[in-house]
């Protein structure tokens, strides 16, 4: 008898650092920065109840048929309406419904890449956004970042090296440096990619989740303002960091050109989005509850981002720095004296407080001193807490 | 400026027909025989409304959450439960939950197929099934099928031939010939794959919705008695066509060595299946509606089936022959005179009638006159004046 033999691509593939965390996240005792997660004690219940009653009380057979891979025609509609208050411009017919902004980086990326295209991401980026373009065989080059942006002049080095499909970037409150892309960068950039045919994958989660600070155009605004409109851009976005992450609804604004053979992707792939969820969120975004939820979300998020920033500083002193983001979720931290963040972990889980290793968030070459914290779900007396906890922790491992 | 490219894969692919048609489907003047869907007026609304009303009343808020990738617990356990009934080895352990069928077929074959392995299908099969290998670069190979099964010794010669990974088939009433693999062949089968160490990827959504005849063990069970266990099946199912599909929850029993992988695999596609449909679908199953709603199903689609092989029969005499399926929702037709079945669906189209011409579910070299008509969603009436029209799209074809 002969065993089943794997595709290369699934061969090896490793389960995210992010998620091995989350069985010591389980354990009530330990605080986790770990996960970056929007809080639950923060979803709009009321509205949610609302949201299902009124569902129940109307017509609601269809909600459980089949419907359209594009999605729900609803759902687009109020979406595009959502998109167009924040600057966002999306059409219903622009839109494609996904099943989360997960799937939706998957469906660009089955769509764009052969194995051994090239994609350029910032260093460091999103680990799941890693594990995408891994599987799907592409190679990942990654361009130097900071607190100001891109390295454009590398970007545009390696554009004309040749090769490259795409750029994934987080323009807003990145995951896991909490950075945000300036202006005049997003310019350039979009510049850049249309001059060499290049896609651009941006990809706007926390967009929404600004504490300070003015709102930057997105760079698909950037794009859709060139003669022809937007050829370059695709835009994910999603429900889950504003509204609910368990509903699974993302949704994508690509260049015109992309999206019918993206529709035609996404039925062999999954059919359609969930007729259910996708009303659910659709009725929710017409009751135009969302604004305001969104102002409660900034202003607990903001609450969390200072206490931990400052429970942090209280406790590590310049033992660890890190930025201060405008929005979001993340703090990207560094340890002193280049003491391997991986090391501190093991103490830390002994103290009862998990955090991600920065080395999880880099496709090659990882500088290990780094780590991201997550201040999500996290009180003011967590806080606290968890800096005194990590703080032991790194004692430990200096001491040693 | 320059333009994105597609990848390779992503050039030239096409909607499906089926897909098409729904544009048609749409008008309700049009009588559709063609899409393979269940009928909404025999969704269980009364256990749907009492399964929401239930998790109102109840702590609902982690249901909006994410998840696990595996699925949930409760829901992996009652599904455990539910196949044990059927005779269907699945613990809780070895589930994975999908977004619908059509996600675990994708997933299975994402950790299977490199570009340019091989896949054996039934002549003809599942056009999905179809979009999904095409869409990975397997190459798709035909396998001659009938009322009384595959050909199983051009299925030998082909794995002698090497270089195939897996044999997709829905043993069960398949779609779109309504044909139903006997136990005989199903032995062969599995040992025939266990030998060549070649998976077999059972897809089974439609195997409860039996009318006569006795059930015939599926291959994941034939497999599973084997020393050591079953090493060779992908079992695919899904509470699409039993409750319903905008739900979009499936699951998968694959072998023990193939879960992690491709729990892995579907971290990087959406990361878990929505939180919130998963629990309606696990608080459904608890309740114990869903043997009682399948008695319900079994029933009315016997009677649909009736009607309309009744009706093609009157208006057709020897014009149109077709099997007689003990489950499911399709029957394989094929036009006497060896007349285009897609000829006769542009006068159909006039006439207000739609079906689905056999050429679509065929990798390659279609039989023309053949097509697929579904039952499904047919009253006697609507049946009547469906065989009445498809006949009158016939003379016109024939005077020509």
């Amino acid at each position: 008898m002969n065993d089943i033999v794997l595709a290369m691509r699934a061969r090896g593939i490793k389960s995210s650092a992010v998620r091995e965390l989350l069985e010591f996240s389980k354990n009530p005792d330990v605080i986790s920065l770990a996960g970056g997660i929007p809080a639950s004690d923060l979803f709009d219940m009321d509205g949610i109840d609302d949201t299902l009653g009124a569902i129940l009380r109307d017509e609601h057979r269809d909600l459980f048929q089949y419907g359209l891979t594009e999605g729900e025609a609803g759902l687009r509609q109020q979406i595009g309406n959502w998109a167009g208050t924040l600057g966002i411009p999306a059409s219903p017919e622009s839109i494609l419904i996904t099943s989360g902004s997960q799937q939706g980086l998957d469906l660009v990326a089955r769509v764009l890449f052969d194995q051994g295209d090239r994609v350029l991401v910032e260093r460091p980026t999103y680990v799941a956004a890693l594990q995408v373009f891994q599987f799907i065989g592409a190679r990942i080059d990654g361009i130097n970042g900071g607190p100001d942006g891109l390295d454009l002049d590398q970007v545009e080095r390696e554009l004309k090296r040749g090769g490259v499909k795409a750029i994934y970037l987080t323009p807003n409150f990145a995951n896991p440096t909490g950075y945000t892309m300036p202006l005049a960068q997003r310019i350039r950039l979009v510049e850049l990619a249309q001059r060499h045919g290049c896609a651009i994958i941006e990809d706007d989660p926390y967009g929404q989740l600004r504490f300070s600070g003015a709102a930057i155009p997105s760079l698909l605004s950037i794009a859709s303002q060139q003669p022809g409109g937007n050829r370059t851009v695709c835009y994910l976005s999603t429900l889950s960091k504003v509204f609910s992450p368990g509903v699974r609804v993302g949704w994508i604004v690509p260049p015109a050109a992309l999206r019918p053979p993206m529709a035609v992707a996404k039925q062999a792939f999954d059919l359609h989005t969930s007729t259910l969820t996708q009303n659910i969120v659709a009725r929710y975004l017409a009751s135009g509850r969302l604004t305001s939820r969104i102002d409660v979300l900034r202003t607990a998020y903001r609450t969390r981002r200072d206490a931990l920033t400052k429970a942090l500083r209280d406790a590590f002193g310049n033992d660890l720095s890190f930025n201060e983001p405008e929005g979001g979720m993340f703090l990207w931290c560094r340890f002193a004296r280049q003491v391997p963040a991986e090391k501190v972990l093991e103490a830390a889980i002994r103290e009862k407080v998990v955090f991600v290793p920065g080395n999880a968030f880099y496709a090659s070459d990882p500088e290990r001193d780094t780590l991201r914290v997550s201040y999500s779900m996290l009180g003011e007396q967590s806080a606290e807490e968890a800096a005194r906890r990590l703080k032991r922790a790194w004692d430990a491992v200096v001491r040693d």
